[in-house]
């Protein structure tokens, strides 16, 4: 076992910037520590000129691949033990990265289904709110059918409310991003969903200050990334609930 | 003058950790972006283990330099075009660092000197809180003088909780770094002071929920070192109000 000063954490970041702040506040915080020292070494790069994800997935072309994988390679030079990507739609591309790298990679998709399914109770339909890509990539409905939960995706309406509420956190305009995510939550959660899972990790920050009363269960896989990537280097040793 | 996008902001960081994501968000806020692509890229190495570096200033000695030296080897070698380190006492070592790689540090210090002297009427004293490394190294005090500001510098009782807010946000306790770093506040505000240098970047952070009613005026160096560093990558182009 690796012990935990040696692990370095690599986040393949960027995707977009405050989604990766996110993360990497939610790793510190996850990380039971006293004292600097016993926090996790990490190197985050954070690369926002990655051309668009989104339209690469819905058109089929590679776009983003080649800088994805560059700062893939950077992360892979500096002796990353421990990677992680904090963005969803990038994860059409992880197979790929995981291929032509080598890198370790938690898989944020794969640690947010099964943290649906450990639950007690596993939820029998959950909503999904993420970017057009994400939804189209099916990355998220097929691993939930797999787990027997079904999928509900966003309409149209709902989609149109996403896509802002993403816009918005990417604009810093936090406040108008929160009310276009709480609309989606709202109208998808009009459906019978027991849950709703952000696929987007844009969207748990553009909630962060949002009244979340009569919300239903909202799953994070911002939170379960940085959970499994705590748990991956510590080991036995329990994290600390954020 | 080199383009937004070929800019990469280096940050030498994990002193501590919750300080170095504290940063990263206000570089982020603080970049005029309508989109991922306009966000400049970054590469943080955050290093929590590097030892301690307030018993290395105190001491004379220089614990921390080699693990901080590989550090900034690393961002070097990254092709690293502006570098930043948010951590105050961490600038005790800035000067050797620079000699010994180069590395275009933007200056946290002289940063936060700069802005209480730009400002329309200069404060007279302002108070210093901080850790005992960085008032001990007179950093801070050589260089308010320099500006004709008068240092007022923290009493037993005010270090001790400052050194209480310090600890408790690397141990993750918000709340009660929040409380302890009010309190430092309004004990140094009991003299005649016009302004408080927060001159540890946990500062800002154990202050980010606190009530500051009443409060002095609270001079930020976590802020005024990333808004040098998207002014030193736009260069003419504003940065946009946090």
């Amino acid at each position: 076992m690796t012990a935990r000063a040696d692990h370095l954490v690599g986040v393949l970041g960027g995707m977009g910037p405050a989604a990766t702040a996110d993360f990497y506040a939610r790793l510190i915080q996850h990380t039971p520590a006293s004292r600097d020292q016993e926090h996790l070494r990490v190197v985050i790069w954070a690369d926002p000129t990655v051309p668009d994800r989104v339209s690469a997935v819905l058109e089929g072309t590679d776009g983003p691949y080649p800088a994805m994988l560059a700062g893939a390679r950077r992360l892979c030079e500096l002796g990353v033990t421990v990677a992680a990507m904090p963005c969803n739609t990038a994860h059409v591309f992880l197979p790929r990265l995981v291929a032509d790298t080598g890198l370790p990679f938690v898989d944020m998709i794969e640690e947010t289904v099964g943290a649906l399914t450990r639950a007690g109770t596993a939820p029998r339909a959950v909503g999904l709110l993420g970017t057009r890509g994400i939804v189209h990539s099916r990355l998220y409905q097929d691993r939930l059918r797999a787990a027997g939960i079904r999928p509900v995706e966003p309409g149209p309406e709902v989609q149109a409310e996403v896509d802002a509420a993403i816009r918005a956190v990417k604009r810093g305009e936090l406040a108008t991003a929160g009310d276009h995510a709480v609309a989606a939550v709202r109208r998808l959660a009009g459906g019978t969903v027991d849950a709703v899972v952000l696929a987007c990790t844009e969207l748990p920050v553009a909630l962060r200050d949002s009244d979340r009363a009569g919300l239903p269960l909202l799953v994070d896989p911002t939170e379960q990334l940085a959970v499994a990537v705590v748990t991956t280097c510590l080991g036995a040793e329990a994290h600390r609930a954020g």
